[in-house]
């Protein structure tokens, strides 16, 4: 459990001997795969893994891994990644004023249910600082209007990157990061509270509401250029009837806001999200 | 459970005394409720209700109910249907190609999960007559195309008077109804294999695996002039993952589509559905 | 919304007239329903419903409803309570070492998701006083073992009645409550972490991965002399899998412990669970 | 799609170089890998893989795959079996009086959601021999009482010999098989009515609904002489309310044992279901 790992996430055109390959690559120097998973996309013709070993008993030294890989990566045409599981991601969680996904992100981090430092808190409000300095965390209070948006912007981005942040978690922050922050910061989860693609944009459980629907949803998705149409990682339901007025929907909604987002984060900082396309394969 | 019962479905602005009223309304007669449900819609100021009440015993013979319980809902404003438990309703069951849906119903009704005469099957094409024939129900093969729709609606329209039909059920059927058909027979059923309002119109399980969704659903809805946008009867989701092609989406949805659309039919038939607005309730 | 309401919540052998009995007491002193709903369980004979009238405009003052009422229920042999929605229940929250149910609770009631005071928290462990505090709420550790139970619980009835409390809600407090304190203070909410009546008693997640079951639950219910036998007042259950370890399924039953008791803490604060036999009605 | 594969399931003590050697084994002799996933069971110590490749382009001819790997699997001290998708699995249906689960398995092998082949169904009542032949499928009735039991048996073995059975399904086959059958015919997939281990034995929706449960299930899993204590395939539940009587438990039941049973008789005839202990991994 508590030994240290590495995790390959790799896509490639699919071929033969594809698995072998990988596998021989860690049995050459004496790993012992703890988790390996594959999927071949037969529509994209994409071969996705997913492969973890034990980083004790691995002869191969820790900084020689990436490029003794990357020779047998290249001639496969394969994108890939490396992570070490005693690297410990750092992430910023950004807020509005909604405190439910705040709370329990930091409640999950302490009970060690995902590995991860978080350093800040950032908001376009100030009323949950109260809440990030009750854990000891840095709030950063960056309000956004029409007018600020691209300096506030470039703000952000400095703030990550003095903090060396991995991942921005968007959780219940109701603003659009525009294109150029996407470019430069692409690592940033959101959770939206409808059951996407299912009532894009804002105010979804009014829409909902209104629609008369007998379900609603949460979806936590990467962040792209195009408004809620990102890659989905997660997604969750819960029934509503004709009892359940909008704050109900609402206060329904919250519970399936913190847990689907909880597991997307958790799928990330575990490496088991490839992405492909616009889509994702969660390795479980 | 086996003695005739009365059912009243009443929506009328909300005023006091309207629950007594009802009641009274019963109890004078002599009548024992076994089913009262109320709601009320504070947005649109409604009361909502489904009184269902045995009728041995019930002193006013049932001719005179109506016009009886009439006199009450006048002045009250209210909407109301009265139906008597052992009047057994007719459908028609509406297909294409595909199967699943109308074995299912059929297996229901023989199954006597819902009560209902299923004196006809109609289609657009010629395939599932053998079934229909395999359980003695006559089959009506009216092809459809862009420069016939007009009479062959009329055609359709003739058939359901002719057999008196009180249901019309699409069960896969794969073609718009016209906004005159629907104005003439307007109790029609559809099963959308989407989770509306995600994916309206064709190939929704296509459109799904290319947004990449971790979760499918159907609904099964009244039908409206607008296309897959009528009232919300019932809906379920089942989860998916990357392992899903879309073949395997149309193969989970086929259970899903049974199930949500005989959850619809049997609420239905047994008066459980009050529709209000572009919404619902379902009294359950 | 925010005006006060009156509940009653009414038990009674099934006979005619019932609901209009009732709902005529309400009408005669110019109550406005806002809510009415009722359940006849055939196999018992018992009429059991609830209904909430608006004290706004209600001629009767609160100190007479009772015995109006009781006027009403004795010849109906009926069981009823009557509850003010401003009267702000008082429960104490119970705990071992596990805070996720705690931190979820006060969350809750801080959202105002349900109305409630929580004076105080009580353990059996010192571990959680760090919670209780910083919500400024009091903590109470009352250590057990096999000797001292019986004064214990004396302490504990003592602190109960001192602080008024209405409710105990044992949030992952693992202890057994003897028979003899449950006679004196009934009305405590457990949490179980299995789906009843499957695995009963101790480590329940363990027996559910020796058992490997592919699904797994939480049970909220009312504490009775037997063991995780009381009445059920809500399940929810997850999905698992071979890859889930007994501590995924501790930590994946987390999120349902804190939900499933929730939502039955909820239900009853809202008068809105009725206990008959060893089962419960939940009007919704 | 359409081309036939081969397909290992494998179980062996963990050791390093598992998955290598196995995906070399594939490798060396050309094979394309279409599924592949693994799975450590630590506390066991157990590595268990599922492998699938193309048979077309395999240079080793098929009837040299079992030595061939048996040669690698001896030291590895692996139990394994080998399948092709192209020999079609022969099964038989046992049933007693209810219809639902017989009817749904025969639809879904029409409509090709498994590949096998059905030559009998068998039961120890008359009732259901029209369903058999209205789809041409032999009807054996064997009644069973507590004198005959031993003989009925020896003839049950007996047909499903001639017949040369692979996989036995007791879709609502209300006997117990003894200890001596299950012995001599290990492959039998039954399902449960209910969420089990809740509700062992008869009438689990009586139990159910005298409990007084929220949320009911069914299970499917592999026979064992110990009643309903065998290793799970699947689960599923719904959710129920008090508004259920026992005949709506049953109900709701038939549409969870349909779809439980179906996943459960799939996974297997894909050779995606692998037992150790009592316990399984069903491979995705």
């Amino acid at each position: 459990m508590t030994t240290p790992t590495a995790t390959l996430l790799i896509s490639c055109p699919d071929r033969r001997g594809l698995v072998a390959k990988i596998a021989n690559f860690i049995y050459t120097y004496g790993g012992n795969i703890i988790h390996a998973d594959q999927h071949t996309d037969f529509a994209s013709g994409l071969f996705l893994t997913r492969i973890e070993w034990q980083l004790k008993g691995f002869n191969l030294p820790r900084d020689l891994i990436a490029p003794a890989f990357n020779a047998i990566a290249q001639p496969l045409e394969a994108k890939w990644e490396l992570h070490f599981s005693d690297t410990v991601p750092r992430i910023a969680i950004w807020v509005s004023k909604q405190d439910h996904c705040l709370f329990d992100l930091i409640w999950r981090q302490r009970a060690k249910e995902f590995t991860a430092e978080i350093p800040l808190v950032l908001s376009n409000h100030p009323d949950l600082k109260i809440i990030a300095e009750q854990f000891g965390i840095d709030y950063h209070y960056i309000p956004i209007n029409k007018d600020n948006k691209q300096e506030q912007e470039a703000k952000q981005l400095e703030i990550l990157q003095q903090n060396k942040i991995d991942l921005v978690v968007l959780a219940k922050y109701m603003q659009i990061l525009s294109q150029e922050f996407i470019v430069q910061f692409p690592h940033v989860i959101n959770i939206h509270h409808s059951f996407l693609p299912a009532f894009v944009g804002a105010n979804p459980y009014h829409k909902a509401f209104e629609r008369g629907v007998k379900i609603i949803g949460a979806t936590a998705h990467y962040v792209t250029a195009d408004l809620d149409a990102g890659p989905i990682i997660e997604q969750d339901v819960v029934r509503v009837s004709h009892r359940d007025e909008v704050e109900d929907l609402i206060r329904k909604g919250k519970d399936l806001e913190r847990i689907v987002l909880a597991r997307a984060v958790r799928s990330h900082l575990q490496n088991r999200v490839l992405v492909y396309g616009n889509r994702t394969v969660v390795f479980e």
